[in-house]
């Protein structure tokens, strides 16, 4: 079966450095593809970086999906037959912020997603996507899209999963959070066994270059459809860009031995009844 | 605020040696309890041993949870002031066999849960459950229940999660899967995330005992609400019993931050579409 060449970009953005973000960017994508990557994955908001002041400084970073930063990922891509993914600060047609990533091919701009589930200050800044996970045939396979603490809700995986993505792409930017030593970084646990529990590849990349105070867990990784690693995770603070060789063909098979299919196994008229009542109520901040 | 030591045994069941594997699960709880433990999980499947050779041979081992096992547990929990979660062979009041868990406290039994999700040759053998997992306020706090490959589906966790368990006790009996060297048990990584997206503790308490040729990972944890662990994994082939110390209302509290909450942050009404869908068809076998 094809194999393919998927690769994370571990680069550095700087806040408000928009000209010179584009630059890094397209650096890292003729970078990937002289090594032969396919497929390149890049961090979440690349032309903007991701600390924003405030809104409005937000606003004056943003751009269209037909500005100069996709435009210019769309060259790239066409030039070196490329799929591209990666994360910006959109400002969309309706002058609605958006915390987005699109996939991108030979034969140009394929999706448009929007970060339905906001992390902390984002919420201040972007307005949430309401749409699912984009899931698009390319002539290297079936990709989905989604970003950073999307992959936090097993739901959203799920969607994807089912959906037929055999590659998940996710741009990210993961802060830093403390963990006890020796144990990988709780996102890079979570990546693992949401493609083990879904058959699917999963191709995580992060961000590095301290911003602001905010520093980056840089764990980029790519794992196979039994979770474990085939590149990375990456190491904290370094640009770097991991390619893995994927057979995506494999992701289509979701059986795990003669009787057992992680799909077919689910119970999901025991589920419904559960989960799909309203929302939660947040609980009280801790106190402790 | 209170903590709780929560233990698991992971001890080495014999297959059809029904007495023996009675004094081998009391033995392991005796000593959990010397141990200072307050919660005791035992494994899947204790009174029986798990690589039956046909459905008459399961129906030979099986008995009710009135029976001299479940008699045993509740003894020793009125005894030592325990809560116990282990699993049994259960021959249920229908005469159907069920791969099934029970949760005792020293007022007796709360709750009994028959597996819904079955694993590989399960099936030939058990009725899946159709019953939601127990979720049961004790004395040491609210508990859930589960069984092995119950937890590889995280919509399943979720419903226990969003139940409000503070720690979800789940006997597995994990056979032992190829992984790359230095890796974790795939079926460990899944429990560290389980936990942390749920912002649960949870207790997994695994086997060990080669049987008829299937041999166990062995790997039994304790995990924070942020999925890291607290005792374990266990080395695989030991007998043992792992305590862990655990603050149980932390898993009441579901925020990450001043903004972010594992449960207010989930978006239902975008799941609920995809998510309630029939049954999922079975993918081919593997051909590879």
């Amino acid at each position: 079966m094809n194999e393919v060449a998927v690769a994370c970009c571990q680069f550095a953005p700087v806040i408000g450095a928009v000209e010179g973000n584009r630059k890094r960017a397209e650096t890292a994508i003729e970078e990937a593809a002289r090594e032969g990557a396919q497929i390149v994955v890049l961090p979440e908001l690349c032309n903007s970086g991701y600390v924003f002041a405030d809104a409005e400084e937000a606003r004056r970073l943003g751009e269209p999906v037909d500005g100069p930063t996709v435009s210019g990922w769309m060259r790239l891509a066409r030039a070196h037959e490329l799929v591209v993914v990666g994360g910006i600060c959109e400002l969309d047609a309706d002058g609605v912020l958006r915390n987005s990533a699109v996939l991108i091919d030979a034969g140009g701009l394929q999706a448009v997603y929007r970060k339905a589930h906001l992390w902390d200050r984002e919420g201040v800044v972007f307005a949430a996507g309401r749409g699912v996970p984009p899931v698009i045939d390319t002539a290297l396979g079936r990709l989905g899209v989604m970003i950073c603490y999307d992959l936090e809700f097993p739901e959203w995986v799920r969607v994807a999963g089912l959906a037929g993505a055999e590659l998940l792409c996710a741009p990210c930017n993961w802060p830093a959070l403390r963990r006890p030593a020796g144990e990988r970084p709780g996102e890079v646990t979570r990546v693992q066994a949401a493609a083990a529990t879904n058959r699917m590849f999963i191709a995580a990349c992060d961000r590095v270059g301290p911003e602001r105070g905010v520093d980056w867990t840089g764990a980029s990784l790519i794992v196979d459809c039994d979770g474990f690693p085939l590149a990375g995770p990456a190491q904290s603070g370094e640009s770097v860009t991991l390619i893995a060789s994927c057979r995506l063909a494999d992701a289509r098979d979701k059986s795990l031995n003669e009787r057992n299919d992680v799909f077919a196994d689910r119970r999901p008229e025991l589920y419904e009844r559960v989960l799909s009542r309203a929302r939660t109520p947040r609980t009280s901040p801790p106190s402790h």
